[in-house]
């Protein structure tokens, strides 16, 4: 029997992911569900809505409400908030980046603790993960040199990896993050929805 | 000090007030918290935000993910769920009549009663809420008589009433339902948000 999985899908650029990767390690831990971090880009999917931005620039109130909502999710957490400018960041190189320390084949230890990392300092920090200097930093924060691992991000092969990811996203009906997926085909959307995905998972054995 | 309240902000027509109408009483009585239910038109904000129907209508993915997220809620909750058709319902009519019953002057015990079972025959049943005989039904189930409670939702004061709820949903800043407003002016977006509302308003005294 399987041990159950939960797949994390999640934009580096998502507001509401950033609780979600803060908390979703922890949790999974305690309900013994393993996890697959799976970096993917919202671009494509919010242009195939005929959206060019966030949803949240496009619709003001909603953008208003998210940020306030945020902070309040923030504070009960007691993580540090920053909004970022510009928002959305550009989360090209950050998820090209993450896919090469979360590869299957080469699964390097770093992979999560990255994403996690890139999420701070976006949200924590308000520094641009755009920024390869940035990304740089972040991956000798965690001892990672960083020269090669970008040189690999933007192989032809990563760069596949995450076109291909991000078309996964699509055939499985994505359209915000963060996503959770389970292997039975349910699909639970928001940091909000991330207890509820785990018990789901559990169930699915 | 005043008791704690919070504003209740629903539209029939929508989904995700159907739990949230169908739990906020036991909720709000075990926190101490009085309610304030205040049905509004979502009509119109949508319309001010170039929409001509439901947003789970015109972007699918997200409404496929709704009707099934809104199911696995249901199931959580032991509440049936049958999905209305036409999906949105017009919701002005039963809108009228609530505030009739919920009227400030004549505060009618009935005005609550109605409003639950009016998402109870929409979403349990699928019954058209629309429809002035089922409207009727419904009241007549609460005892109360039917006709002269329909003419008087009818009345030039009570539609100004309706329309002045909803300039003043506008006002606050309202974009979506249920939404839950606290005396300091706190907005809470969600059925997923109403436990998070309420100690927010128990904070606020």
């Amino acid at each position: 029997m399987a041990a159950p999985t939960l797949d994390f899908w999640f934009d580096f650029a998502s507001t509401y992911s950033y609780p979600a990767a803060m908390r979703i390690r922890a949790l999974a831990g305690e309900a013994g569900v393993g996890l697959n971090f799976r970096p993917f880009l919202l671009g494509p999917i919010f242009k195939s809505q005929g959206w060019d931005t966030s949803p949240f620039n496009l619709y003001p109130l909603k953008g208003h409400y998210m940020w306030r909502d945020l902070e309040r999710i923030c504070t009960d957490l007691s993580l540090p908030l920053r909004r970022p400018e510009p928002f959305p960041q550009q989360s090209l190189l950050a998820a090209r980046v993450a896919l090469v320390g979360l590869g299957e084949a080469s699964h390097e230890p770093w992979g999560e603790e990255f994403c996690v990392a890139v999420y701070r300092a976006q949200f924590a920090h308000g520094r641009r993960i755009d920024d390869a200097a940035v990304i740089g930093d972040i991956l000798e924060g965690l001892g990672v040199p960083a020269a090669p691992v970008i040189a690999a991000a933007g192989s032809d092969d990563n760069k596949m990896r995450l076109r291909a990811t991000t078309e996964e996203a699509q055939r499985r009906g994505l359209f915000g993050a963060p996503t959770f997926t389970t292997c039975d085909g349910e699909l639970f959307w928001g940091n909000d929805r991330l207890e509820r995905a785990l018990l789901w998972a559990q169930r699915d054995r």
